[in-house]
């Protein structure tokens, strides 16, 4: 029944282009099984219901809760069910490995992702990447289709940074760019008693081999392939049918604190307030005015005040977070700057003046992918839609790929959702585009495993 | 020794006059008793130490929590020393009342504050109002003093209204300006699950007496006189003792909800956002500067974020809250009408816009104290310090006496702390205040009772 719903969403032109026969691998993959495990195993975490129907929920299912061991589990059973090997690291990085007919001992060529969510997410952000690479698994295995070289899933730990604060915690530990230590260490952002590590422990996926990409100790790549959903509006407005994405914008988070002096909202003229509320509102205002100004974006998603905040008393700090992005680096940094300038400024403005203070949380450069890569899904998507339907784009989010790119050929695909909402309970991917999005990812890996070949042949 | 201690840090001055037996009821008050008993009552509720001294920390003595019933445990059985009848209401709020000479079945002449603090409060706002009629009271007692009308103590429940968001609560229901239904039915901000009808029956306060001022059903007062620091700079600064409150000025609680969507801060356009951070900040940067243009005040002491907020995700809505403040009503209303203008035009600023509701949490409107209670205050003030070392004020914040003030003839005394500071652990009136502040109540309501018999003897 269920199956048959979604055979009935899909479009007669997707229907037709995704289970083709005449696609470059022969193959096509089987868009009811994708989208009823997709959905099927959405149940461990959906939250958020916005509508009546069976699926019309978002997702809270949190890096290492309860929920997410048990699709963790899952997975693991399912490739295993492929004849896969499943390696699992010490950040908890899944690899799940698929031999390829040449016997290489080559590190695979996997198409990775990751199955944690926001806290307030929907259902294809990470998720579909997943599971459209066990899709293209099962859809390998049961043709007894087999690559050159060894290809394999892997599903990243904490790429949304929630719970652990830390956004593509390991894949930066894997690439070298976070220390495993500190990884680690990272506590639940409303229980500081539970860290990153303490719950691998507890749900048995603090793995054997080293979380790096060094052949030694680690498990290395030999490519990265990510289908991800937009999270904007740019492909749906363009009218096109896939992103072929080039890069990644660079992002920086900030935190700010503000220390200011408590007292009485009624008795403390306001030249003698040291008020970090008022400074703290003026920051995020000036913010905003400098990323206009330079056509990046600043954000503040987090704004803290004491617990013991009341409606009558001047609060005596206030905390925020500032997520800068553009795609180029210079930009990027003139803007935290600027903002720095401002703030500085603003901190002497009001009343006896407050002092703050910033940490810098994460940073991650603006990134170009794999041009051998680009290649594989550009042809790919060619094949599939026509060269009218894709566009290249540069993702404003940050993803695994951003990290991987640092140590092995890598390249995304991105597919469109609806108004280009994401991290919202209501976030959208028709089942024709995750379709059409896990057949382009099967034909891009087809791609490059074969240049794979003719460049070991020369 | 501790005693002692506090002697030595009266001021000779204040010293001599407050203990002067040349004042006008030829009684005076123990100021080292007083000091004493202030600081051990406040080791219920003791917090956020500031310094090494006994004395030397702030207080969280929130509305009916433990330590709150312990102190008014403990107040009962004081004043039943003093063989004063104890009365207590079904609001909790508590009357000592001490026979006066001529027998008269007349409501008393009260003498009253409240006990409870704020989460990060002093140990003076409110405390010391009690804790001064208490002494009065024990001083009239030690010495035989007898005044003619029946004279007592209130200490009023959840004045703060930092527990139970309602300000000035119980003396508001006594007043017949809250019902009692809605004060019995406010919840502990941090848990729904508990209403300060709840806690007032888990600690025996729930009273057999009506909370009202009607004679039949309820408590009814004579007159009521407030001793409390001034919570603000001025009498420091123009370098008076004794502050003569000729009434309060007018204030609203507004909370503001905005109403955004969450998204991903990476992905989504400024254009396309509806973002409640930024749109609050600038409401809060708005009230400030309407304020400024009136000379009123405007606060923002709370702002909420939903707990699923994360650094990478515009936030779906914010709360905050907005304290109008003014001694003119009608500029109070004018600074609500104009900030409430500027978040119409704010809501519609920004990408997609938000949406905004408010509600009046609380309206206090401007308050004028009774002439004959505020006399007697006059001449206790220019007998104790000189006419030159006094000063009339008008209180910045509300208190209870704003409310008893409706339904019977009220006054308030204001001693100076330090920098104007409250509301703040280190809030701070130095002993010499509280003593001069202690014997001026008493001289004050000496005088009233004196004046209350002439004009019954008329």
């Amino acid at each position: 029944m269920f199956g048959r719903t979604l055979t009935r969403e899909l479009s007669p032109t997707a229907l037709r282009r995704s289970l083709s026969t005449a696609s470059g691998s022969g193959l096509k993959i089987n868009s009811d099984r994708l989208l009823e495990t997709l959905h099927r195993t959405c149940e461990w975490g959906a939250a958020h219901r916005y509508g009546e129907g069976p699926t019309e929920t978002g997702m809270a299912r949190l890096c290492l809760t309860d929920d997410d061991a048990k699709v963790r589990r899952w997975l693991q059973g399912e490739v295993e069910k492929l004849d896969c090997t499943v390696t699992i690291d010490q950040m908890g990085n899944m690899f799940a490995r698929q031999r390829g007919s040449l016997g290489s001992p080559a590190p695979m060529t996997a198409m990775g992702s990751h199955l944690d969510t926001q806290p307030r997410g929907g259902r294809y952000d990470g998720i579909l990447g997943v599971l459209a690479a066990l899709e293209v698994l099962r859809t390998m295995k049961e043709h007894g289709f087999r690559t050159n070289y060894d290809i394999g899933l892997v599903n990243w730990t904490n790429e949304e940074g929630a719970r652990f604060p830390k956004s593509m915690c390991s894949s930066g530990v894997w690439a070298g760019a976070i220390p495993v230590e500190s990884a680690w260490g990272l506590t639940d952002i409303f229980n500081p008693a539970v860290t990153l590590r303490s719950e691998l422990e507890r749900h048995g996926f603090f793995g054997q081999v080293a979380c790096s990409n060094d052949p030694a100790t680690g498990y290395p790549l030999g490519a990265h392939f990510e289908l991800h959903i937009e999270q904007g509006p740019i492909l749906e407005e363009a009218g096109k049918s896939v992103g072929v994405v080039r890069g990644a914008q660079g992002y920086r988070w900030l935190t700010i604190t503000v220390a200011g002096r408590d007292a009485h909202t009624g008795t403390t003229p306001l030249a003698a307030r040291r008020d970090p509320v008022l400074a703290a509102s003026k920051m995020i205002v000036a913010s905003n005015a400098v990323a206009k100004k330079y056509g990046a974006l600043a954000s503040t998603g987090v704004l803290k005040l004491p617990l013991s905040s009341s409606t009558n008393t001047v609060a005596s700090d206030v905390t925020f977070t500032l997520d800068i992005r553009h795609p180029q680096d210079r930009i990027v940094h003139a803007v935290q700057e600027e903002c720095l300038q401002a703030f500085a400024d603003i901190a002497r403005e009001d009343g006896k003046g407050v002092s703050f203070d910033w940490t810098l949380d994460t940073d991650s450069a603006a990134v170009e992918f794999d041009e051998t890569c680009i290649k594989a899904v550009q042809d790919a998507a060619t094949h599939l839609v026509g060269a009218n339907k894709w566009m290249e784009v540069t993702s404003g989010a940050g993803h695994d790929s951003v990290y991987t790119s640092r140590h092995c050929p890598t390249a995304m695909i991105f597919v469109p959702c609806k108004e280009g909402v994401s991290h919202h309970p209501e976030e959208y991917c028709s089942p024709a585009d995750c379709a059409l999005g896990t057949q382009t990812l099967l034909e891009a890996v087809v791609n490059y495993d074969r240049t794979r070949g003719e460049r070991s042949a020369l």
